[in-house]
């Protein structure tokens, strides 16, 4: 099939698109900040990644992914009553644009979390990314609408406001995982800027990438502010089921009384990621002009994603679902071996930069109470160019901290994941970050031309 | 755990939301064309439907996901020499942002549509519509930026728009599936308003609403117009595997010499729409402020999914894949026995319509030579309200065709979907719709008030 000279599209006519001409979302530096997270590792096969955000694969077999389209079969077909068409048509058909698998989740939630969603609040989106997304966008609805962060935040969540066009305002972590005076300052101030704060975005357990926790205390204080200032609460729980202590807390939306809280849910750290299954509890009621009740935000966010990619996979929600009733409901209970396993990597990450780093060495750390990751304090500049030198010379990886703070191009500290390496390679990822951190120490200790020490990557 | 009264948020303070404070596109009137077109048939059980664009589910059976998946596996850990965890890490983690299936894709593409692009011009994506957004958002930099579609539309092409706040202008179709004078007249005008005009959305086969194809001669001239006016093709191909008769005819980007076609593909009436993975085809250069060049518009687009649903689920990719593995790469070979299906059911449609409506009855259709999709112009106004009315009482469900012409509350056509009833139904789908054109009739020859006659829904 070749078009000739005569009817073909003119020579020279070849279409080039300038990148001026595309959305600012793909050259903001955040967007390089999600390939280099999402395919670091790739690209340095041989190093030690202390960078991945991803489960532990440790117990994926392939069988379960058979064992649990079953279950989910067997459940639509059994419990249901549904003859075998109709199970054949919610796994392969479209279906509900809030999902098939919405009366398990708000179950779910009821057992693990304590707080049980009505199943029509509940959406199931394409991974909680697109969750964020959605909310983002529908809370969008002109330049005036911001949203507040705490910071060091999510980069995923930065770059959901980005494609929603939507500034993102930080405000301070601080030791208590948000400090509250910063957050009734950002909104005052951003009142006063003539933008409108529509929600704050928080991860409340073993945050990404800090990996801190609010006290108990803290999250009915925030609720308060929230109430007092109207905002919406965007509260992110991707973490809250791997304690590496004690119990866990409350969740802000089992706390929340006013219907202040967005919840954001993921199946990617406990079921799979594979799946791409993650949801939005929103169940706030919204109101036409006239004051009428016209349904849930959640609703809305329906409408949203059935212009944005229609269904969840049925098939990707039925495996998380089939997973869910093979262990009642307890996504605790699915992923106990997990917990145990991310338990005893913060042990050994812990003793081994104890051992590695006594004090003095200019080298500190948080000790995060669960969750995936650890920040690492260093007397030298961590960059982009540090990385790639990292894992090329000393083949060890992992995440500098500046892509969590939207505009900074460098800072001091790197974030460690402890989830997927097993404790040997733990320990020798240290061996290798401790060569790292005597060569960067070195070189800091040769006469510099007054900029801060740095590699030559 | 309950709030008690002290700490808890202060009574009166519960969020409520106001339909106005979200974005404009949960109030447009096409986001109830994307719930009524996805949900009709599931408020109407008892009703025979001619509205539902989906694929038959004849042939479904739930043991396909199953060998789809050891397809992949197996290929995965065979050809390619993999170990089995390599496999397990496909399929269970995250993965590249542009898809684990790329590969096939493009090969698919060579076997069946004669063009085979870059591997890395290929973009995996939650259904087709994401890749709508994908497009839409990257085009699109701010209140200038434009794109052109070819009216009727697809409502998913409007419903994506929308969200990405691009205004759609509307190109007539005419007979010959795109009128080229009002394309150039529409690009015309629309820079002198001060627009930027993008692109242009067009299904070239079988198109949704109409059932029509452009001819290969109009196909060329497109392209050629396409090049002189600086325009995108963004060519949608849902139905081009199902001819009614005669052999296919070449898709835009087959003959595309220019780089001017994006194309969007779907699998959801081929393999299943249960998988909801569709691609883009985005092989346009991308140069930076100084010309140099900065990779594909498929990285760009990568970019843009990364912030929205970071992979599309590596398990529905999987399941197309072993489909695609298991038929040579062909989906023609694929879905013969559907095709042959829906050839049946158009012939069994034209011959029920001519059986039904003899000439003067004031009915007419139009005649397409394949996809899913038929016209019907009737002498009466069509509009939610009578499909309401023709659901409860006629138990027969169609769809309005002002929902495909954006901002018309009716007109006089409706679409029939030919692609999921049996031939049997379909037959008595047309003896309700008879039913229901002789009620209307009958009211119009009542005397009215001057309105156009019309049921009391």
């Amino acid at each position: 099939m070749t078009t000739t000279a005569e009817s073909g599209p003119r020579a020279g006519a070849t279409a080039c698109l300038r990148l001026e001409d595309l959305h600012d979302s793909v050259t903001d530096p955040l967007s390089d900040s999600m390939n280099l997270l999402n395919e670091v590792a790739q690209r340095h096969p041989e190093a030690l990644s202390f960078a991945a955000g991803r489960p532990s694969g440790a117990f994926f077999e392939t069988e379960q992914v058979h064992r649990h389209l079953r279950t989910f079969c067997a459940h639509l077909g059994g419990a249901g009553g549904r003859p075998d068409e109709e199970v054949r048509r919610t796994l392969f058909q479209y279906g509900r644009t809030k999902g098939v698998i919405h009366d398990l989740v708000a179950r779910n939630l009821a057992v693990d979390e304590d707080f049980e969603p009505d199943p029509e609040a509940v959406v199931v989106t394409v991974g909680c990314q697109e969750a964020m997304f959605l909310v983002l966008r529908a809370l969008r609805t002109g330049p005036r609408d911001a949203v507040l962060a705490v910071a060091p935040t999510y980069v995923g969540f930065n770059g959901a406001a980005r494609l929603a066009d939507m500034p993102v305002l930080p405000v301070r972590s601080g030791d208590d995982g948000v400090d509250l005076d910063d957050l009734v300052r950002t909104v005052r101030r951003a009142r006063e800027e003539g933008l409108r704060p529509r929600a704050c975005y928080v991860i409340p357990d073993f945050s990404n990438p800090l990996g801190i926790s609010l006290a108990t205390d803290t999250r009915r204080r925030l609720l308060d502010l929230a109430a007092e200032h109207d905002l919406l609460l965007l509260e992110d729980n991707p973490y809250g089921l791997f304690p590496a202590k004690g119990s866990r807390r409350p969740t802000l939306k089992s706390l929340d009384t006013g219907r202040r809280v967005v919840y954001l849910g993921s199946f990617a750290k406990t079921v799979m990621p594979g799946a791409r299954v993650g949801f939005v509890v929103a169940d706030q009621e919204v109101t036409d002009a006239d004051g009428r009740r016209v349904g849930l935000l959640a609703d809305q966010l329906a409408k949203v994603k059935s212009m944005l990619t229609v269904n969840t996979p049925p098939l990707a929600q039925a495996v998380v679902a089939g997973s869910l009733l093979e262990n009642g409901h307890s996504l605790v209970r699915a992923t106990a071996r997990e917990a145990e396993l991310y338990r005893g990597n913060l042990h050994v990450l812990l003793r081994g930069l104890e051992e590695r780093f006594p004090p003095g060495s200019g080298v500190s750390w948080n000790t995060p109470d669960g969750g995936f990751f650890l920040v690492l304090t260093v007397p030298f500049r961590t960059d982009d160019a540090l990385l790639e030198h990292s894992a090329r010379r000393h083949r060890v990886i992992w995440t500098p901290m500046h892509h969590f703070y939207a505009g900074r191009p460098h800072s001091n500290q790197i974030r460690l994941s402890f989830s997927t390496l097993r404790p040997e390679e733990i320990r020798t990822g240290l061996d290798r970050l401790a060569g790292l951190v005597r060569e960067q120490r070195a070189r800091a200790g040769r006469p510099t031309t007054g900029t801060l020490p740095h590699p030559n990557p």
